[in-house]
């Protein structure tokens, strides 16, 4: 009989929908030695987070989150809150001796993650960010193919996410349904929101990053607040771009923007080896594009992988339907929570950390420096 | 509050994993007047009903199917067994008032069909067919499409489903794992099995066949008895192909088999209408393809659809995640279990119904006679 | 120094250009025994004939084809007109000792065919006909991997050959701009114009056909003749499909229509055999689609080779740019002039000689008798 | 009649090759005011230039390329050998009259280049750079949808060129087959023999850049000579990639590498709009990529349009085949002879103009110069 793993969830947007489906799946998919119980939500709003409590199989609510954190029947926060908030909550749990599942990125800045960071690591309590893209089979299996030597010295790794919803010029920002557009509540625009999982990818795939060097820009100037009506300057970065070293000596380049019409959430990655070189992109999230040069001269040609075969061959889908049969986006967050499940049995880390997205926060601040001040920034 | 239907699971293979995968998700994620409840799991084989039981949440197992037909807690009966199984317990079932949700294809053959078709309209219990590509958002667009006149006179209907599972020589075949291989109980081969499929997709789309002309084959002529392990002749077709009219007058045809190396579960679809075209593929279900002859001349082309657009944009998305964020083969089974949801709280039958399935089941009895009498049926 | 070889090109439509090209370009890109000279161009139209003579650099025009094949200055003979004049022509040129350069289908039916064969052979004339898809470097590079024994055991070959021109009810037919839609002048609709290609190349892949079941279809029933302006009755098949058993085991299933909407010249052939499987297709003719389930498991996919490559590589591309730069369409019919040359400096036949083209017309014969009579035929 | 425009050529290599094959088909295809003539082919290497000439039908040869530009029977010269005698050559060319068709990139930095601009302006002698891409058929069409106003506003512009040919360590360098591996030859790497080409592309379809920030790269720093086998330090960028804003307001991004494995000569480029974006690759230059938001909501996707279309619609197209029917590589170079011709008949320029390479080469400079310096530079 499975451990029960009780959780209090903060937030109620869009990620909070995305991690309780994955609480309530993960049993029937996964035979662990714990299994969550959606314990409480917490919410300011009474009455949205009990919908959202009643819609999800939420035993209670709370509209304080430090009510929340203090009882005694809650194991693990989850973190699903503008990231203006993350580190006060993250610190008062940690103090508390709660396990932490963030969204991510980890916080405003790396001040601000480095003391998240020291937090949790006094208190002892699990932690992780949910950096889901890692988990996308296809993902982890381009980890693998790495990990097994195949793609030899790297020369280049490129990423990029493309999107095009905020192109419309009457499209409102700020308050609770726009807080990604408020810099105030998110930090920064894509470079937080978008360019952060493609750097969490990048360091997990291809290591560290010694320098970037970078560019950015917002391209509507002013929008009309969402709740107050007020024109307002637009604070947030529309897009950003940026070229970096790895310590590998392979090249980086990275690029984000909301503004690629015809992009819904484009996250592509290419990884070009020596030996071999590997492409994958979210809007076909269930193939990895592969090219071998050790193949026959006159047969090399880039492979299509349908990343859904079972007998172990492809990373989580023995635990699924049948080859063929493709997963979607939300088995992302499935795996971590399984991933972390069983961390939490093994007594090991669950990666990405709040140590390992504190990299990446490195890196987001070092791009958003280095485009202010038009110069090469050191991580 | 949602007006509890309580289900009662007969089968736990692979169609009893995806459908009560899909009872449990459907009120995450779709408001309804119902809510499925998963009542009672039934199977000869205690152990293993027991531990489905409570991997999926059923309350309660039985390992007599008269016994949970019976019971007075059961509202709706799921068909999960092999096919030479369905008329019996659906007959059952219908004299005792229960709904009934059978998976495909809905019997051995039109004799059985045609029986069961007259226990549920005399019963008057709601039923349905488990054919659930209808309800994949791009195969639903496609009718859509068609519906609204885009596609003017249709000339040609073609579809495939291809799969290289059973190319090795010492697969055995038979038993509780490998029925569909097994005549005696899949009633077929790849005709019950995938044409069924593409047929009843095709009949929804493009409407009634008049007559048929098929070729089948059996590659492998012996197999051993994967219980028995006895040498056994391989009684099923690997593969059907056939040509057909359908009644408005465009041609079709139609290939399936497990002997197309390199596809796991291909299904593939196209309609060439006058004015616009169509085509769609499982391999890639969360795109549709789509032609129109009315875009301007030179920038004709086929456009890759990305079918996750909300705002009632495209059939079922708007339940789900953000656009560019795809879903999975199991979705398909929690939309028919919306459907059938809805249906019974606006007292109207959920398609395909028991009736509609027998048409596709006319078509797989007229394919196999004309691939065995070398000559054309009518249906 | 190379030997001339004086050619008379019997018409200029579409085809005499595709062939003078060819003959213009061959000695620029390969180093052969023979070049061939452009003597004189044939047509009853003086004007127009002189026109593509000056056009294309034929030194001189005869409007008289007997008066052209009686010429001593003329050694090959290149037929480029409507199928009803092939024979005719052929049995003159053959009996004169001209070599013959044949467009395809070969004749009006396997009859004419059977003369033409044994009139070419009986004068020992060298003969080839203008299947000019064998030498498309992926599909040559096709039958190099058969060769190799690449894929085992074939299940299936399928192939069709999609077009959308003729759908507009106001299309004209006949005369001599569209004798493709004349049966007097075509002998058939789609089956002699695309079929007859799709049938030559399986032909050559998988080996002979041994039955066929067929049907065609004649969308629009009347259309207006281009030169009188009359209504006249259709007389071709616009759509024909027939399913096949191959001598080897394998079955097949082939589509040609005018009237899939979206499909300029979609020629596309797919092959699955035990242990490999190959796609290829018109509209990107520079690429070959290739599964082995010989390679790692997890690691299998489609691969997309881009058939550029020199070194011996990639058939026939050593002899053009560099790799990734793409060839066309034309460069087909000049590797057919650089293999028919070739063949000559060997004293060996140039395939698809005559006698193999014939083997097309039977199926073709059997095809269009199959769908007359609703019944298979053998062949 | 046409006019003869008598060609004397330097050099022999790949683009003396491309070169010839143009003037030598373009009259087949084209009906124009002027005609090419190969009149001499010029090249140190006696035997080698006769054997070139001979192959492509030039009637003399020379062994002194001012010899060659004195002769009073050429009217035009065509540049083809290594950018650090482009300078020279264009300099003589010009003061005695003769048009000048240029290999790019124009020359080894802006200095030299100016001083070639000036010199065929004082001259007034026709002159063009051989940009060949501007003329695929895909890419001059995606500037008519440009210039129609379709896009609208433009907000990224990205561009990369991607091979694998340098990436083994012994692959030597220089002489007269790998001089663009040597940097006193070249000029540069990547940055002048591919970089270049997506510039001059991205000037012609979104106008001038304001400033560059680059970063390049020498992967493997020592190779040996091809002729003398002695080893030597490498002096060329192997990669080059860069930032930069538009002069429109829009970001660009471009890449060029020789060490990207499984990329053989991918070109690609993509400009997004405010209301429609176009993508497209040198792998299949016969398609362009369209994504029109002004397309129904539902409807909306990237379309693959299949650039061969007559009737005017398709640019340069109804000089091939039929639609359906793809050109390749070569073509873009007929079509540039094909308006260089038509330019003269008009007394037109014939874009790029040496001014417009020269706009690609300020841009180069800066790239190399940010590289060196890393910081931004203004063009």
């Amino acid at each position: 009989m499975a451990k029960p793993l009780n959780i209090g969830m903060i937030g109620y947007g869009f990620m909070g929908r995305a991690h309780s489906n994955a609480y309530n799946r993960v049993s029937d998919f996964f035979d662990l030695e714990y299994t969550p119980v959606l314990k409480a939500a917490c919410a300011r709003n009474k009455e949205a987070v009990q919908a959202f409590a009643d819609n999800w199989g939420y035993e209670s609510i709370e509209t304080d989150w430090k009510a929340l954190v203090d009882r005694d029947d809650i194991d693990a926060i989850d973190v699903c809150v503008p990231n203006n908030l993350h580190k006060e909550i993250a610190l008062y749990a940690a103090e508390r001796g709660k396990m932490i599942l963030c969204e991510k990125p980890i916080a405003m800045d790396v001040a601000e993650g480095e003391e998240m960071c020291e937090a949790v690591e006094k208190a002892g309590v699990a932690n992780t960010v949910w950096y889901n893209y890692r988990r996308v089979p296809a993902v982890t299996m381009a980890r693998q193919l790495i990990d097994e030597g195949r793609l030899g010295r790297v020369f280049h790794y490129r990423a990029n996410f493309l999107q095009d919803w905020t192109i419309a010029e009457d499209l409102p920002q700020g308050g609770a349904a726009l807080w990604r557009l408020d810099a105030a509540a998110a930090g920064s625009g894509v470079t937080g929101d978008l360019l952060a999982h493609c750097i969490d990818t990048a360091l997990w795939l291809n290591g560290s990053i010694a320098d970037v060097n970078a560019m950015t820009e917002t391209f509507i100037k002013e929008r009309v607040h969402q709740e107050t009506g007020e024109k307002q300057q637009v604070t947030i970065d529309d897009a950003c771009t940026f070229l970096c070293h790895f310590e590998n000596g392979s090249l980086g380049l990275f690029e984000s923007t909301r503004y690629a019409r015809g992009h819904k959430a484009l996250y592509t990655l290419e990884i070009n080896g020596e030996n071999a070189s590997i492409r994958w992109d979210l809007h076909d999230l269930h193939r990895l594009e592969y090219f071998d040069y050790k193949d026959e001269g006159k047969l090399r040609g880039w492979r299509s992988i349908h990343v859904t075969d079972h007998g172990g061959e492809h990373p989580y889908m023995d635990h699924w339907w049948v080859p063929g049969l493709q997963i979607g986006y939300e088995h992302s967050f499935v795996h971590h929570v399984a991933d972390f499940l069983d961390s939490l049995a093994k007594g090991e880390p669950c990666p990405p950390t709040f140590r390992d997205a504190l990299e990446t926060q490195k890196v987001c601040d070092a791009v958003l420096a280095s485009a202010k001040e038009r110069a090469w920034q050191n991580i």
